[in-house]
């Protein structure tokens, strides 16, 4: 097992990569965490969001962690999506994770359902006094039950095995909130982003990381703009994180989630399959002309060579030159005072 | 295999009753089959939201539909809650539930995601061309991706095996819309409300039949009011709405969903066991509060005694009153022009 | 000023047509209201949203009301919409309004901040205790502070001048719960809705009337279906509401409200004039065409010739049709029980 | 006239004060400007959201700008709250600040409708075309129609009029997302934020300064906390930061907005008197119950002395101490990259 310690940097919430018959392609997803933990993300996250983990069966999502864990083999530690249909198979996952050696566990608030403050609690509290396992809070209201902030304080103050918080809200006085109020009783409870378009801004206020699918596609952006934010380099994180607004951006909103990541992933030298989300006829062709937008992003950032038709019409905004404008109009407001 | 024809009548979303060790009490489900035919609802609904099928594991799932198609023997058709993780999944379901002779399943909407229309067409589409059996579109947008009236349209068009839509957003224009799309080409496409509080005038404005929790129960009224409004008893058929209607809201809304009717059947002298959502202390008692309105509110009806503390305060609002007097102020009306 | 009594029938919510300088046009004003009680609607409703009333300058509202009330001459009742910038000024308007002879006032919850049901009620219970006229409270949650139910029966129990409430959320149970609180206690308090697409079921559920948009369009029909319901003559209400459903979303959803009553207006004969809020040129383009499509659904009723270019495609949907075969369907439901 | 540039700095959006009989107080008004000027906010923002324009007359709202450029005299620049009726009034309003010298207006968004993107564009070309006054955009999609990032750049592509948006949505990529699009063809563009909860962060991503609620109560901080972030100073910036939030929190969701700032204004020596919005018994005794919470708020940064009863019950979470906390646990992060 993973010698514990706080959760930090950037984690990887990973897709999964799909052979043709739609099972899981075990090689592809082997040399998956093989590069990402070459191109520096400080951990992984399996079956959270982007790894569709609702859309696998309760024996896959085991044999997703069963693969990973092994692959990485200790070389980075691995927060493990661990929820399941009840609080009774959520622990039995925890159990069997812990015993894989991940580092930790994420359980999504209760989805489908719209719980109260009071149930959210009541589910994690259940869970948290019954896994061996560290747990991490996963918040992402679009998707599932709000846990707000009186409810992260009094899971954190009453359970030990609470150590981090990954919300994806987006929400920085959100953010803030949590961390004033359960820093001062639990210095060492990790608070995380999944918000990569605020990653910068988060990890100025406080944040120890992110778990941000864009380290699935650039991780080397990804993990340079935590690097750099870290480091106080804050004109060049600027920078940054202008430059991978739209990569985000143009991932998440064109298309049905998590598909723009699929295909972005694609071009990055991976065969990710078809998701299992079927996609229309419609939906087919505005993937590849999303395919060829990304290409031309990614070329820019230097990862891929231009489609074959070139990126003729050059974006509206080019990010690079957006980074130095805002750059030079802060140095002359700095300037002026 | 049941006969097949058109979808309509009071279908009942039944709980699953469970033992002390959480797992299906096949005897009390057996039971509680009996008595729900024996009270009068024109179908069964297992694995709806009433039955909380997200709770169960896939196997569960399957062998709850075993033992309602084996109880009832026919006597009743069965709509089959037949969601799974993914379409692949689904179909499978499809193709057991049809061995199993149920009437038809229903297929709620791609849950946790968001999907767009085309996303809903795409899920849609690709279970209804390898279905063997007739399948119900469930339309419920606080839970799942909405199911828009052109998909709807779109969908009874180019799928024969999708038969009918259970519709649980309670907008009666919406309804409206749906049916005027969908009848004029397939007039033998079913419109199954499953928002209670509005069962009266959705079949006074040409709906089919309801999936309705409070049938699962007090059978007697439900099927009641379907009488009384297709027979065109209206001002029988409104009173007993107006009775409905605080029954529903105190299950509905007094507690997480859906413990009021956990609570409310136990009064009914079933032992539906704890559900698998946990509940903190604080919404243990308010349970205890709630078992007590609700055993008044069935009292009233002449279902339970009263509890031993009495009703003492008479509820604010006596529904027989108000029905009296929206009857009179109509007839007034009536009376005038 | 009118003798008092039960608000009910249907309440047009009346455009006020706009000169060339965009102001007020009397004259088209004064005719379209001799045109409006002609055509049999029970009374007038200016100053509501259709109205535009946000729109218009604190001393154009009052000359808006002293227009209408001057034509209508006591023929019908008047509900003045009398919001204004605070408590203060909708207290004079309340007493202007009062010495014209109006029979009542509609009072928007406040709107622009979101006030909580506290709020709401200090607003109201301050205008109704130094109104010398009748109030309606007015309530419309897509735009204003939603007024909740207890609210509604608060101000019902302690403000005898509050004596009816609009209810434009289309909600049905709410509806009904309304009426269940405040009846009981006030059996003349009157209940209008404000959406037209609903106006059968909520009449069948006990409103007495509406105020609803498509009466300062096709009074005709609105008036025929409000006494088509009141008479109980449920299957040819229903196919004037299945025939006015596509009319009211047509004219409410195709353009920026209220720009679809306005295009329709014209078509019967009235001079609306532009509205005062900007159209871009490509809202003009999409209003012709609106144009267009609305005289194809106004010549299917009758009430004016088709488009030069004819209505060639004719509508995919056919009202009529539609109608028919519901009415079919459900005979069918009700022979077989 | 001011000399015009860059709109940038701490914009206060200034209560304005009621005597006893509910009229402007002229004299306290302009205690107040010189209060603010003195205490270092860069300008005033006069008929802005907390100056409660939507409950003053037309002509109280013209007095208000008369009174405060008045009592400026040129000290700072003015922007001033236009929004009328509808266009011509605003542009009326425009023209008549102009000639008061004020630096800029600012207009709201149409409120009450939701205007769709085309008439909120139309709606701001039409006033753009025909104001003489610069004019900054004021997008608050809690109360009015939103106004999203392609209608930014559309508009202030084609009007050189608009020279700036106030964005009150807290949301922190949606401005990155606005400053990408229109910078790079309007680099003299101002981006302002509404939200203090979110000021440090938004001046890191670029934005020129906020027009800030608190700023009217302890402009002190707001000012400081804007100075030590445009000055780099992070690590102070923050600790600021995390000591305005329960400030900003308190006053803006403790009571009716905007209620918590009048309160707290009193604190600081000012008699702003009764608003305008009634507040029911149990709001007037939250409100007592929030002035001690409030005053102990404002007694621990040192602005006032503590309640007579004391602050005997710390607060749960001391913001010093927060923000001492999470420096310390940044600064370890940063030692162990």
């Amino acid at each position: 097992m993973e010698s514990r310690g706080r959760l930090k940097g950037i984690f990887t919430p990973n897709i999964v990569p799909l052979d043709r018959q739609g099972e899981i392609a075990e090689g592809e997803l082997r040399r998956y965490v093989d590069w990402l933990i070459a191109h520096g993300v400080h951990g992984l996250y399996p079956n959270g969001s982007t790894g569709e983990f609702t859309r696998f069966t309760p024996e896959e999502r085991k044999r997703i962690i069963e693969i990973i864990a092994d692959q990485t083999a200790g070389r980075v530690p691995i927060l493990a999506g661990a929820a399941e249909a009840n609080t009774r198979e959520t622990i039995r996952a925890c159990e069997y994770y812990y015993e894989l050696g991940v580092r930790a566990v994420a359980i999504v608030s209760p989805f489908y359902y719209r719980l109260t403050s009071e149930g959210v609690y009541a589910y994690f509290k259940e869970i948290a006094d019954h896994s061996p396992i560290d747990i991490t809070l996963y918040n992402i209201p679009l998707f599932a039950s709000p846990i707000d902030v009186p409810t992260v304080k009094r899971l954190a103050a009453e359970c030990p095995r609470v150590v981090a918080i990954k919300d994806s809200s987006g929400d920085l006085p959100h953010m803030m909130r949590m961390i004033a109020e359960v820093r001062p009783m639990r210095p060492e409870f990790s608070f995380l982003t999944g918000w990569d378009a605020a990653l910068m801004p988060m990890l100025l206020i406080g944040c120890d990381g992110g778990t941000n699918a864009t380290s699935g596609v650039v991780p080397e952006i990804t993990r340079r703009l935590y690097d750099l934010t870290i480091e106080g380099r804050i004109d060049d994180a600027r920078d940054l994180q202008y430059r991978l607004l739209p990569l985000f951006d143009t991932m998440l909103y064109s298309a049905e989630f998590p598909e723009g990541f699929r295909a972005a992933l694609k071009l990055r030298g991976f065969e990710p399959g078809r998701g299992r989300q079927p996609q229309s006829e419609i939906q087919q062709l505005a993937l590849q002309k999303l395919a060829d937008q990304l290409q031309c992003l990614l070329a820019a950032e230097g990862f891929t060579s231009e489609p074959i038709a070139g990126c003729g019409v050059r974006p509206a905004v080019d990010p690079s030159q957006v980074a130095r404008i805002v750059r030079q109009v802060m140095s002359e407001l700095q300037a002026k005072g």
